[in-house]
């Protein structure tokens, strides 16, 4: 078992020990991620960038583990690949964002 | 070499290719994920559950695997690992959420 | 003074009795109207459409608050006159949605 | 008419031109709002503070607009005075934040 399969059947377990799958439809899932998302941009809030690097390990540790699990459940309601999908995703951001065009610059793909 | 391992070996190249660790502070990396996790979100908007489950699972793929990136990017940033971090907010959540006052219902564990 | 003038006043001297106008630049503004968005998005997660319609009124009133004073920070900051920019947007959203093509169909306006 | 009322007047007479209310439920108007909200945060993402201030006022003009419209919309679904629940939230904000605690900090209140 590879170390997402064993992180993805904990959280599986979680959830129908709570019988909470009935709630995991994809669109609350994807709601779940931003609201999670949201909770660790509050950590930054009003904080520069500098001092954002000294936000407590443990809060940040938290609120990203939370958003990783839902996205864990997600890819696993529509058995997704996590590996496969960024892997393919990196492939096509490659094209989006060549090298020679991208390098250094964090202008978006359309401003290139 | 663990998948995860692999994966963020992928995008840790893909960032150092076009330099953009310069970029990639805590504080937009947190900012990077709820964009994306707004794309994800975007697909389901106005759709019913059942029309939501519906949606290409292209789309899913490509908006998730952007969330999962920028969360793997920030997790090697602060040397996470992610199976210890999502395990141990199991635990944490198990004991906010006891299965005999959560099973079967949805509400927060401020409520229960 | 009109409504919202009156408002966006209230809403300067409560930040600046706090000092806290250093801390509004308009990228930190972005992000609180994101975070507080998504706290009125936890109000409806996991719930129908149907129960979100019966979650408590004062929640919805607070979030919703919290959200419009972020815009109307980040609106004053830059001068922008509300009624203006939404009267301007609703005419460039009738020329991306048609009623013809888009009376009754919530496809975006790149599926038209 | 006060403003905001035109505003919304020209916001349901949009959104009825295309038959829309029916999509229009409360969590979908919330999501809608996170979703426009990410889209402004975007105009920001990987950039400074110094350089966010630089960004293009249409873009911000018309990302913001969008955010103020499905919020405007939210409001007059739950019939809520705009001006009234922004100035409650203020007072209770103020209880959250005293001034002789809060000034010149952005710790939040739990923190104070």
């Amino acid at each position: 078992m590879t170390e997402i399969q064993e992180i993805t059947k904990a959280l599986i377990k979680f959830r129908n020990d709570r019988d909470w799958e009935q709630f995991h439809d994809s669109k609350n899932l994807a709601t779940a991620i931003s609201i999670e998302a949201a909770e660790l941009n509050e950590l930054f809030l009003w904080k520069s960038v500098e001092d954002s690097e000294k936000v407590d390990i443990t809060k940040i540790k938290n609120e990203l583990a939370d958003i990783f699990s839902f996205c864990f459940l997600l890819a696993e309601k529509h058995k997704l690949n996590i590996k496969d999908i960024v892997l393919d995703k990196i492939k096509l951001n490659g094209e989006k964002y060549p090298v020679e065009k991208a390098k250094g610059t964090s202008k978006k793909y359309n401003e290139l």
